[in-house]
Order: C-alpha cells, then sequence, then structure tokens
C-alpha cells in the first residue's frame, strides 16, 4: 500500500454500470495473467488448454446473495474464497486435483467495482491455495448478487466414487464438525464467544478449507466410497449409503464435535450442529478397517485428525439406536420450505 | 399424450419447493441416462470422463432473468435452449466440438417444476442437436431465475483464436444478421409482421442455432481468426481487430441483413440492427482472400452463405467512410447504464 492507495480506493468506489461488462472483463482478464505457449485463457471464445489428463474430473457449484451467503457479513473477497473452495473439496473428495476453472459472475448495477474485485481477490487468493488455474468466464447484469465455478481436475488414480463402500467397512471422518454452523451462527448475530474462537468459527463458514491432499492420500490408501460434508453428516452419509447400497451403525457419541462449539452450546446444541450442520468440508469416507491406523497416522502428518464413527454393514440404518432416516428430514436442503 | 396426462400435467403444476434441491436434482439425474463403463455423470462430488482429446476448449455463459430473457415470452424450455446453444457457438467459433457440459439453475420457491423440467427439456434437446453430454450441475434457491452452462470441447486441429488475422485478410460472415433484434423487437410487442416471418424472426431470439459444422470446415479451411456475434457484428468485429492488432475496411452495403427485417423497417433500421443487434450467433471470421470461394462452396452444402463484407488492413478501422470506433457505443453491452 504505497501513498497512491487512498486515491486509488476512491477511484474504485464506482458501481460496475459505470465500467461496464467489458471493462469489468478486462480488469479480470488483466488479472488471470498470460497463458503459456500453446494455451490461451481470457480473451476468445473459449479458453483453449492442454488436457490435464485421461481421466477428468468435472464439477461445479452456485452461490447466490441471501440463500448462500450474506453481504452483511460476508465480503466479496470471502464469497470469492468460498466459490472457489468449495468446487476444490468436489474434486478433493473424488481423490483427485484441480487444474482449470471459468467463473460466472451476475451483478446488480449498484454493486461496487471493489466488490467486484474482492471476488476475484478472493477467488485467486483460493487458486493460488490449491494452484487452480483460472482460464475464463462471463459477467452479466443480475438483481442479487451470483457466483458459480465450474472446475475441471484430473483423477491420476481410479476415482473415489460414492458408490464404492461394502458392508463391514469402518465410517471414518476428517477433522471437526459443526463449526461451519457456529460461525454462521455468531455472524446471524445470535451468540457471542471469546475473540479467538470466534475467528476460528467464523473462518469455518466464510473461508472454508478444502482436504486435497487428504482426499488424495485416502485416495492412495483404497478408500471405497468418499464424499465432502457439504449438506451435513447426516444428509452427505445417507448419499453415500444410497449410492453404496449398504447399512451402517453410526456411534454419535464418536462424531468429532468442533471444541469451539461448547462455549455456544446454550444457543446452538454441539452434536446437532455436528451431524446436521453442513459446510463443513470434511472428508467422510470409508475404508478397510484395518487400514484405518494407516489412515490416521498419513493424515495426522497433515495436522488433520481422522475419526471411525461407526462401520457399514447389511441391512439397516443406525445412528445410535434410532434409525438413520429419522433423522434425515433436518439436513441441509436449500430448497425445501422451512 | 396418453390419457394420464392430464393428471400428470395437473401434478407437475407444485412448486419446487415443494421437492426440494434433491428431489429436483433427482429429477435432472433421472433424465440424464446411465453413464458408460468407466465414466460417472450425475450423483457424485464430480463427474468422471475419459478426457476427449489432448486440447480442450472450455467456455461458460450466464443467463439471467430479466436481463438475458423474460419469462413473459420465453418458456422454460427456450431458455434451456439458448444455455446450451450459445456455449456451443463459443467453441464453433474456435473451430472445436462440444463434449461435456454441467448446468447450474438458480430458481425461486415459487418457480413451477413444469419450468424446471421445461429448462431441462431445452437443455436435453440442444444437447441432442450438437452431440453434448449432460453431465452434472448444482441447483440453488435464487430470487430471480438464473441459468449457466459450463462446456467442455475439443479441438481437433488447432483452435482458431481472435487473434490470428493478417492485413490483407478477407473478413466475411455467415448467414444473415439482425433476425435476433427484429424477434426480440416482435416479442415485445414493439412491430407487427405476418406469421411466417415472425415464427423466423423469433426463432433467431428463443432458438439460436449455433454454426458448429461451419466453424469447423472454416477452421480446416485455414480461417485466420474467428469470433460468433453475440454482441454485434461491430461490437465482436472490434474485438476480433483488438486481439489481432489489425485495421479494416469493411462495407456496409455488403453486410447481409436478414430478408425478414425489411417489413419492420420503419421500427427497426434493418441496417443498424445487423450492425449492432447481437445474439445472431452467425460466425465473423477473417481468411485469405483466395480463400474465400472455397469457404462459399464449402459452406453452401450445409446450405449457409458466406459473404465478403471487407477485408483487413494496417493501420485504420473505417466503416465505409467513417471511423469503425464512431460506431463503437452503440454495440450491446448488458452492464453499461442504458
Amino acid at each position: 500500500m504505497g501513498p497512491g492507495s487512498v486515491g486509488f480506493a476512491l477511484k474504485e468506489r464506482q458501481k460496475v454500470s459505470n465500467i461496464g461488462e467489458f471493462g469489468l472483463i478486462e480488469r479480470f482478464a488483466a488479472r488471470i495473467g498470460a497463458s503459456p505457449k500453446g494455451e490461451t485463457w481470457a480473451g476468445d471464445d473459449a479458453a483453449v488448454l492442454r488436457s490435464p489428463g485421461s481421466t477428468l474430473l468435472y464439477t461445479t457449484d452456485l452461490l447466490v446473495e441471501a440463500v448462500d451467503f450474506d453481504m452483511g457479513y460476508a465480503s466479496g473477497a470471502d464469497i470469492g474464497w468460498k466459490a472457489l473452495a468449495v468446487n476444490v473439496s468436489d474434486v478433493a473428495a473424488m481423490g483427485g486435483r484441480p487444474h482449470h476453472a471459468v467463473v460466472g459472475l451476475g451483478l446488480g448495477d449498484d454493486c461496487l467495482v471493489e466488490t467486484a474485485d474482492g471476488i476475484l481477490d478472493g477467488l485467486l487468493a483460493a487458486a493460488s491455495r490449491w494452484d487452480v488455474q483460472l482460464v475464463g468466464g462471463d459477467i452479466s447484469r443480475a438483481s442479487a448478487l451470483v457466483l458459480y465455478v465450474a472446475l475441471i481436475g484430473v483423477a491420476e488414480a481410479e476415482p473415489v466414487r460414492r458408490s464404492g463402500a461394502r458392508p463391514g467397512d469402518a465410517i471414518c471422518v476428517t477433522g471437526a464438525l459443526g463449526g461451519a454452523a457456529g460461525g454462521l451462527a455468531l455472524l446471524r448475530g445470535d451468540a457471542a464467544v471469546e475473540a479467538s474462537a470466534r475467528r476460528r468459527l467464523v473462518a469455518r463458514q466464510l473461508r472454508p478449507e478444502a482436504r486435497l491432499e487428504e482426499g488424495r492420500r485416502l485416495a492412495a490408501l483404497g478408500a471405497t466410497a468418499m464424499i465432502d460434508v457439504s449438506d451435513g453428516l447426516i444428509g452427505d452419509l445417507l448419499h453415500l449409503l444410497d449410492a453404496s447400497e449398504t447399512g451402517c451403525v453410526v456411534v454419535p457419541e464418536e462424531v468429532p464435535v468442533d471444541p469451539d462449539l461448547i462455549p455456544l452450546r446454550e444457543v446452538l446444541d454441539p452434536i446437532e450442529a455436528a451431524l446436521t450442520g453442513g459446510e463443513d468440508f470434511e472428508l467422510l469416507f470409508t475404508l478397510a478397517d484395518d487400514t484405518v491406523p494407516q489412515a490416521r497416522a498419513s493424515l495426522a502428518e497433515l495436522g488433520t485428525p481422522v475419526t471411525r464413527i461407526g462401520a457399514t454393514q447389511e441391512g439397516s440404518r443406525f445412528l445410535g439406536d434410532r434409525p438413520l432416516s429419522a433423522a434425515k428430514e433436518v439436513g441441509w436442503d436449500h430448497l425445501r420450505a422451512r
């Protein structure tokens, strides 16, 4: 930040309607950078890329203002970071590596250029974090802010699908759960905690990490099925069990609860948050039971705990002594009327 | 349409909030169909694909209600068709072939399930038309309807970029221009024409064709630069000239005007519509002057006219005897305040 930064910042308080779609595209293209010989990124009808491998992974996620984030508490950079992180998390849950992303942005006429620039800041920070190259995109006017990323990745080994769990596999999860829901409660002003716990919980909501290296190591160790925890542990476990056509016994007491939730327990039940909160972007996976110690040791090198929360079985699905399906309806479903 | 179709149709008049995000995703996944061995389409964290080639093309376009379409005159199927067609057109303008698409959809709670199903009808119809496979996507709540497609294609030969025009090349365009703008004027009720002309003009606006086979043939014939006419002839020509760092002389009388615009001339200047109307999705390209007859003959086999509208040159840019830049500001710019 040099002496000119104040004048620069003031200049950026113009609205996107003042510089137009093409003005904004030029700003974005300039920051995407120069493509290597043989590739063409922004600035043509389509990006030209060398294929990163023979088996591609392809995913997209859409974030909508007032549904997936609130401009009252999320900055442009937060939104940009999260839009890329949630896509990287999808590639992580296949055991793959992300490569090339396109981005789409719908902006109101009154949106400030500095908000649009902030979104790109967040996208580029996350892209740098996980070695993703932004190669193009589209910008349109919109009544509410919408942001999406579509991400191409590569599977170096066989991708880990949701459908490979066999009865008798251990069910495990990385990290701790419920923190993103706790961060949301804090941002909404429903609760208060001391500063360092607040910082960690809010970061879980606004700046999620994707468990990318963890996913690759779990794939190499032979994880039989994997999914990222975006809708909530129960909801995502049901997706995995449905795809694998198998039952389970999960021990609720074994589910790793984010310890920062404890001081919040009068406004948010920590177990409930861990089971259904969603957006933690931890990896939920199944694995041969005797490989769990190896998985735990390998991910410990990354500072990431692995917790065995139960096992798959033929037939019924239990959470403790209750049918898992009884808990299904409390999952994270954007569209269902609440 | 069997005897049960009325009951079926009535049942479909429920709102998307009644069936929820996952209910809608299941409906979509069921219609995407089964993936071949080794691939996985909908139903996992990311789609798993065999790479279609060593050089990929990657593009995306976002359509927003009340900006890019109006639900007062566009059906769900129209919107779905157009969202895919405009992406295919981008791949066509590189001389490539489209392969795999992901789709994102933001829907209001009050959106009817039949509208969402209609969008998928249109997407699948366009996908079938151009041999594209839908392999996944995302659905969210939103205040206005938003729809995007991200499309992976392949370049079998060297992609035709915007940047390859050399001074002395012929500047050519496929088909006729201005029809999409004429269709929009009719849909908005600004004008009336006889039924068959109306049908053709409205189709140019709501059901655009991508010049896919034309693009591949022009690439094979050595087109030096190419772009699709989405922003309007002048705007897209400027994009091409900027990328190629070259000037031009374009003869306005040579620009092929959609003949259906003639009866509309009291409300819409046909030349103005052809120069600046946008969304015609014809191909604008440059080519060695002595190859124009071959291009004309090759595309005549597809029923598509090729018109030489001028030539590139060193230095200045002219439209007739006026600087081309004087016409720049009337291009199609979604964000610029009008």
